[in-house]
């Protein structure tokens, strides 16, 4: 949980309980591949001189074509077996952002929350209605049946047989709920980003929204404090702003990211029942990933190149 | 905008460029008269021992079943001409909140952001899933044509005629595209509440949502600080996290109310670009409500049943 210094870019993946003996060595290496991958893709953009939300799409794109995830394809099914899939984006340097929530048709939902932001004069838009503009915009579709894997379809059934309401282990073959995939980046000019992409709640029904759609919860970029992306049982991020909480401890609390990112995830969240963890990194390249779960999947990169890949919480 | 002792309950209407040159004497006898009905009826629930968030319900209950008001009936029309309506409500004891975005046949849009709080583990439903669980609550329904009034019909109709996209001025048989209505409480046991609700903004397509149901945006509450409704342009709302923001500067900054909200409303907002107002309360009864706009519909009143109800800028 110490402070990195001279960051760049930083993923997660989702926080919950990585149970080892659930996880596989050919798992394991898939899970570090792809974070890995997710990384590279991201620092690509930010080496050849690319803007920090440009890093942001780059690095989550993946992730969510990743199956491993829960974003885009391989996002957890609602309770009538199909993705409603939100996403988020935000700029340190303007504190534009863009947001959808409940789209179903995009294949990379965080595209659809940029065009958003620089498409039209809203920052959410949901459900329906939000699909039309995704197609109105030609963003790539995929169908249904390319979001659906086969772990997700076993854990929609299990549920389903169950009547499970709690977190469960993370993981494909696991029965886990949440899931989350999020970005923060600090470009060449010295401006953040921050983005964030899911598969929401497994079964969800109702047109359930969590955090990550949600600015000032899910996500925060302000250039002046910090870029934030947060995981977990949305529902307490919401309560407790927790992404803009960071931020507010930095700019009206003096705090330092450190400081402000473990007071807000190790200490309010847990005050209000929640549990989750978030990557956050400021314009100085400081980065922070604090969890309150055992572990999350996470990575982060230097400007140089330098990737470092982390799953369990106790792996230094 | 100085500060007021004593307030036990207040509530906005919607800010904006309210005219007085448009402003009949009937109509501006129609708006006090439903402030001030308003402030008497959440005023009874707190004097009968009532909790914040109930004398909340009670408040906005009339403005949302008023035509004058944009939330419920008379609320904006999208641009199919229907009601797309936000609410959202929070409790300053436990920070537990509900909303729900984009229902359409909720007679009360604030008393399913309740349900959505006490019957479900959610914050936030959007779209048809919401207006599923609504109709599975038993709540109160009304047709389509029930919320529609003449004058949103024919400011739809002049928005698209003239494909307006910017804010034109306050009131029935004008033009204005915005408008909410909140309210904030102060109970006997010293617990605070928030509520808002809208139709949000008119001509609006895709699934746009505005602050209103974004918990941190339109609406906060948390005893220790203070209880916030906000109304104005959404998206800049949502942007500053204006209402999360007033909390911040007083939790983690030390500001009392007046320099919190003030420093959020005339200074954050605008240098978003945005325009607006809030109301805001803190537990011991200190009520402020700035806003950046010609006028905003308001009102306060005190343990006693003491009503003051405001419409321009320049009233004292």
């Amino acid at each position: 949980m110490e402070v990195r210094d001279g960051v760049v870019l930083a993923i997660h993946g989702g926080a919950g309980t990585i149970l080892r003996e659930r996880m596989t060595p050919e798992l394991d290496r898939e899970y570090r591949t792809a974070l890995a991958g997710a990384l590279l893709a991201g620092h690509q953009v930010l080496a050849a001189g690319g803007r920090a939300e440009e890093a942001v799409v780059a690095a989550i794109r993946p992730l969510e074509d990743s199956p491993l995830f829960n974003a885009g394809r391989g996002a957890v099914l609602n309770d009538d077996g199909a993705v409603e899939l939100d996403a988020s984006i935000m700029l340190g340097s303007s504190g534009m952002a863009g947001a959808v929530a409940g789209v179903t048709r995009v294949r990379h939902p965080i595209e659809a929350a940029v065009r958003v932001m620089t498409e039209t004069e809203h920052v959410l838009l949901a459900g329906p209605g939000a699909d039309r503009f995704i197609a109105q915009q030609g963003l790539e579709l995929a169908e249904p049946e390319w979001f659906v894997s086969p772990h997700r379809e076993l854990q929609l059934r299990q549920l389903q047989a169950e009547d499970v309401s709690q977190v469960a282990p993370e993981g494909p073959g696991s029965g886990h709920k949440f899931g989350t995939v999020g970005c923060v980046a600090l470009d060449i000019a010295g401006h953040l980003a921050a983005g964030t992409s899911t598969g929401g709640m497994a079964r969800k029904a109702w047109g359930r929204v969590g955090d990550s759609p949600v600015i000032g919860a899910g996500t925060w970029a302000a250039d002046e404090t910090c870029a934030v992306s947060c995981t977990g049982h949305g529902e307490f991020f919401i309560r407790k702003a927790i992404a803009h909480q960071i931020h507010a401890r930095m700019l009206h609390g003096g705090a330092g990211i450190e400081e402000a990112a473990r007071g807000a995830v190790l200490e309010d969240l847990p005050d209000g029942g929640g549990s989750g963890g978030c990557v956050a990194l400021d314009a100085r390249g400081r980065f922070v990933a604090p969890f309150t779960t055992p572990g999350m999947y996470r990575g982060w990169i230097d400007a140089r190149g330098q990737v470092t890949v982390r799953i369990h919480g106790d792996e230094r």
